[in-house]
């Protein structure tokens, strides 16, 4: 466990998910050929309605192609981001393959996905920090998608952690792995309490 | 790993995500106190925009509170999912609690929580099995939801696994974990393939 994590679970849990928080301070460190597929395989497993899979990553790796991600984001974003030697942005399928009609499970399944990649990262020695905070209509462009297509749910940088020093004081003040709410507002019996 | 689990994975990957699958056939075994906090603090711990946390599950576990949970099931699930000793709906809070504005990453969010506690339930040897065969009006009804607030995202049984022979013919021949694209399919450099 990271040791700047306090985190305090309150029921006996899979260390892998106490352990996995999104960082801003990354490494230029290049992820292998092999870390990438990993992180895609686990997200390739994950359920989702129909066996449909909706969930599509698209990734950036080269100094250029990440510079041009990047414009995407929003600032608050762009600071620290650009610094992780991948970014990639989380799509989903707004359609069934089947039939042509609309997946109300889309983003559900591709949050399974992304959830699935976050932890095989950690279980890498990684992080993977996903962004909401991008603007829309620029990654739409950036990627050249049709939004009747396609929803763009998240952008994620994903990198070794490095030291925090490196952060400018504004964002250095974001770097602690954040809280919950309490157990027993996650879940109750019967009916919504 | 199970032994009727035949799927290749194409690249490392924790054994977990591949494990993880969506049996039909439960044992009736009740879950301990302690199995079923595992299961929502693994969930708690996912990640959402904002930090919001819009994932809410509401569980039944008496054989009364599972049989009117069941009868939002679709037939088809209702054969098999009535065995299970844990029935819950995954919940989704459609807007900000800190300013009351829609959230776009409801669904999303609420995909990561699921997942995680589907990985939890393999870390418990439970399994977890996520359907979108519901009718979402009963649901809404039978949990006591306003539509306005919340989206019924899916509905999960979970418990251990049964011998395959208790299922009906019908039930029985899709008591196998089913197969992904290929990895290729997954993911694409830079660009939408």
């Amino acid at each position: 466990m990271d040791r700047h994590n306090l985190r305090q679970p309150e029921a006996e849990v899979g260390a892998l998910f106490v352990d996995r928080w999104s960082p801003r301070s990354f490494s230029t460190e290049e992820l292998t050929d092999e870390q990438l597929s990993s992180l895609f395989e686990a997200a390739r497993w994950a359920p989702s309605c129909y066996n449909e899979q909706p969930a599509h990553f698209v990734y950036a790796r080269t100094a250029e192609d990440r510079e041009r991600f990047c414009e995407a984001l929003m600032d608050g974003n762009k600071v620290w981001a650009r610094n992780a030697p991948v970014l990639l942005f989380v799509l989903t399928r707004k359609v069934f393959g089947h039939n042509g009609k609309p997946n109300r499970w889309a983003a559900f399944d591709a949050g399974s996905a992304w959830m699935s990649l976050a932890l095989q990262a950690r279980m890498l020695g990684l992080h993977a920090h996903a962004m909401a905070g991008f603007h829309r209509d620029k990654a739409f462009d950036i990627l050249g998608i049709n939004p009747e297509e396609y929803e763009v749910m998240a952008a994620v940088a994903i990198g070794r952690r490095a030291d925090p020093s490196q952060l400018d004081e504004q964002t250095a003040t974001k770097e602690v792995p954040n809280d919950r709410r309490p157990l027993a507002e996650v879940a109750s019996e019967t009916r919504l309490e």
